[in-house]
């Protein structure tokens, strides 16, 4: 699962930028205001995550989008909510008893 | 955004758990053979975000779901595959540039 890796919001905010086309390591810097290094590390972070690939060619090393597309996370959020949704009955006996009616 | 609370297989299963009712923090501990002292650090977590609520009486401290259902982070998620989707053609692109055609 790579909810680890979209937990920060420059991370998430490459992950939209690069669905808009690629970019270098210094585009995206500069884009979310950071030093090179630091978004290194973060690009480092989704590639291990495999929602980025990045290859350097001469000095740039140039990001884009890579083979996994969140889908798994994605089928985990759904099939959360689908529970909740199934257990909302439950869910709001729940609710009435931390008013404190029954406790 | 409660991406990070998530990114632990544990947190993930006493959500999965709570859906279904509440539970103490002796019931998750066993549940996912943890130590109590593991346990609460992930509740604490869980809390932090907003998706668990827990309150002690007595010696037991009961878990159940919070107020927070990852609506956030589902929107996220649904935003991030629509953008994704709309530019299925550019990624088209993308993966014929990575064969190496124009690269």
């Amino acid at each position: 699962m790579g909810f680890a890796a979209i937990a920060d919001a420059t991370r998430r905010g490459v992950l939209e930028r690069l669905g808009r086309g690629d970019a270098s390591i210094s585009d995206l810097a500069a884009r979310f205001d950071m030093t090179l290094t630091g978004m290194k590390k973060h690009v480092r972070v989704l590639e291990d995550a495999g929602l980025v690939t990045s290859a350097k060619v001469g000095r740039v090393r140039t990001c884009r989008l890579g083979p996994r597309r969140l889908e798994d996370e994605i089928a985990w959020m759904f099939d959360y909510r689908r529970m909740l949704e199934a257990r909302l009955d439950s869910l709001g006996e729940f609710l009435a008893r931390s008013k404190g009616d029954e406790r």
